[in-house]
């Protein structure tokens, strides 16, 4: 078996369903020029876009508002040797529209820590990969 | 409660301690200018290195060989809100002495797919933090 047997690409729908079934994922961005990582949870609004919320004077927000970040999610089992991982590339933006945040409060998520006020988190899903790692026997 | 005190800082050794503890992290770096992130099984050497073992010929391998990378796990509990995350920040380096690569093949971790050659990769543990998320009430 080839090594590039043990994965399958898993097409768009396929990510979206994925997505859909955990509450934490990891915004991936840059940071003083070194790569950085928080994981957070989130949500997906009806067009799939990602849906982070945090504190408008958190350094999330200054690293991510108006750039390209990729934002991760995977389940895995260690005693088969499989999962998934999903990857949401595309620009990160603080919604600032009175409406459109109106819109989103609903489905933006509610931040795991208390917040005294809180800005949504868009990171629009330009491109959505993902793949399946099937379970292969221990080999070492 | 101010959010600031929902997260603990972490120190190296509670960061060394919950590392050692769970197989699978996330590689991330930068590929063609844009963040990247690649979930993978690890283990730790002596020196709180993270090992990894790859295909010779990965793409992994030519984005992140010679430079700084960051290396993220985590563990998350819905129901409780809580968690903890863990990210080491180092260069990473292709392992090419034969001295040293005899060294590591105990240490180092079995692939979870099956790999016609491979090779360690290490993650020097330059910088280690992590926090905790400690479990609040829901709140929306």
């Amino acid at each position: 078996m080839d090594h590039q047997d043990a994965f399958r690409a898993l097409d768009r729908q396929e990510c979206l369903r994925l997505l859909a079934k955990v509450p934490v994922g990891r915004v991936v961005y840059t940071r003083h020029a070194l790569p950085a990582v928080l994981p957070i949870n989130f949500s997906l609004d009806a067009d799939a876009n990602v849906l982070l919320r945090t504190s408008p004077n958190s350094e999330l927000v200054r690293a991510v508002d108006g750039f390209v970040v990729a934002f991760e999610a995977d389940e895995y089992d260690a005693a088969t040797r499989s999962g998934w991982s999903v990857i949401v590339t595309g620009p990160a933006t603080v919604v600032t529209d009175p409406a459109e945040v109106e819109r989103l409060s609903e489905t933006a998520p509610a931040s795991w820590m208390p917040l005294p006020e809180s800005v949504i988190v868009r990171i629009e899903a330009e491109l959505v990969t993902g793949r399946e790692l099937r379970g292969t026997p221990g080999n070492g």
